[in-house]
């Protein structure tokens, strides 16, 4: 089966199981214009200067911000507990403050969801990026997937960008398929490939899949094991805006 | 410097660093019987039966409580979005219901730790596994994570046991002892090990570290890595008086 007829068959049996009019998900064909060539400065405006690890302290957090506006990167990526801090840091500058919500599992009730992208709103962050409900994917529950991704959404009501964690290296194509479709129809900004907690990371072939199945309405961010130059000109030649990395710094140093 | 100079010096410092009055540390000694021989009927009523991979499912869950109740563990442990579930499944059995708070990382704020923390015991969670902030410890901002921990207690108001997880993976021994006390002091019920998600899991050397340091009053967790009868019994004799694992079947019939 071709791709487009892949992605036809999962809308079909989402607006099923949804209760959708069938043809929610018309994508808008050749939009999306890839930058050609990739450079430094372009890849550094696409980079979420990424730090998300347990035992981060709060000075290593404000190395990370100094960093993101030397570079001129598009934001900081911290744990919850850091965005106050960052927002602060990061005041006056064009670098975002962005959070990760329910992560890495993803397995948190929607209403902590909801409610921890709501604080992380309040407290200075105008990005989210939440970790879908696995098991319910899993489980072909996509009500649960689709209602867990919406009550983010509302909750951070506008003010913040909400990007989806689909974790691909547990989805099958089916499911990275369903799980985007969903993340669209629930008004999200953005689908991202992984945790960078799971088995695996963003891989080109992903990229280019999700790209296809969002259209160019939505942003795709490639995240997990991107380490280099080269690595993150891959992504972005596959169809990636935005990407996560902790080695940001060599990747704009390394092209 | 002896362990029991060592621990001295860690509580001082914390006192100071609390504002508290000296020697509020004082452990009763001798008071802890550590089970010989340990059987596998004694090790199934310390095993808390662990499911918290991303992708597990509904019907993984119904599959673990079952296994709990045959076997007759302490207790499953799941992600809060399965806490309703597991509550119906063992009603009216003797298995409680444990989840985990701000996990694995435990860098989401205190108010969001003490919501999940509270939602979690409305639905039925009788034993909450939270995780500390690590980097506020690493930062030695021992306030912090004193604060981080006693929301989560309040939060739950006597209705559940707190497990408080500090991840020993990541962490020097000062800094194990010092949040095995602030644990204590936040009037947690257990000092767990690990998150089975970090550098590393349980050893005997950190349970018997952390028996020593929080004495005969408190539980000691242990989890990670335990995947057979062996590694149990050596936690038990270790001081450990609670086993997180997934392995529970295996760990019980492996004698």
């Amino acid at each position: 089966m071709c791709l487009q007829s892949k992605i036809k068959a999962c809308a079909d049996e989402i607006c099923e199981k949804l209760g959708l009019e069938p043809d929610q998900f018309q994508v808008k064909q050749g939009d999306l214009s890839i930058p050609d060539p990739v450079t430094s400065e372009l890849v550094a405006k696409m980079i979420d200067h990424t730090l998300l690890k347990a035992t981060a302290t709060s000075e290593e957090v404000e190395a990370l911000c100094a960093e993101a506006k030397e570079h001129g990167f598009a934001s900081v990526c911290v744990n919850p507990v850091y965005v106050r801090l960052a927002a602060r840091l990061l005041k006056g500058s064009a670098v975002k403050v962005c959070t990760v919500i329910g992560f890495p599992l993803g397995a948190n009730t929607s209403t902590i969801k909801a409610a921890e992208a709501k604080e992380a709103v309040e407290n200075g962050a105008t990005e989210v990026d939440m970790v879908i409900n696995i098991g319910a994917l899993k489980a072909g529950d996509y009500q649960g997937v689709y209602q867990d991704i919406l009550q983010v959404v509302e909750a951070v009501h506008g003010s913040a960008k909400v990007k989806v964690i689909i974790e691909t290296c547990y989805l099958t194509d089916e499911e990275k398929i369903k799980a985007c479709l969903l993340a669209k129809k629930a008004g999200a900004d953005f689908v991202k490939t992984s945790t960078g907690f799971g088995s695996g990371g963003a891989v080109p072939e992903d990229i280019s899949l999700m790209r296809q199945v969002v259209g160019p309405e939505l942003g795709v961010k490639a995240s997990g094991g991107i380490r280099n130059f080269a690595s993150a000109a891959q992504m972005i030649k596959s169809g990636a805006n935005r990407l996560g990395a902790s080695a940001g710094r060599k990747i704009v140093q390394g092209e």
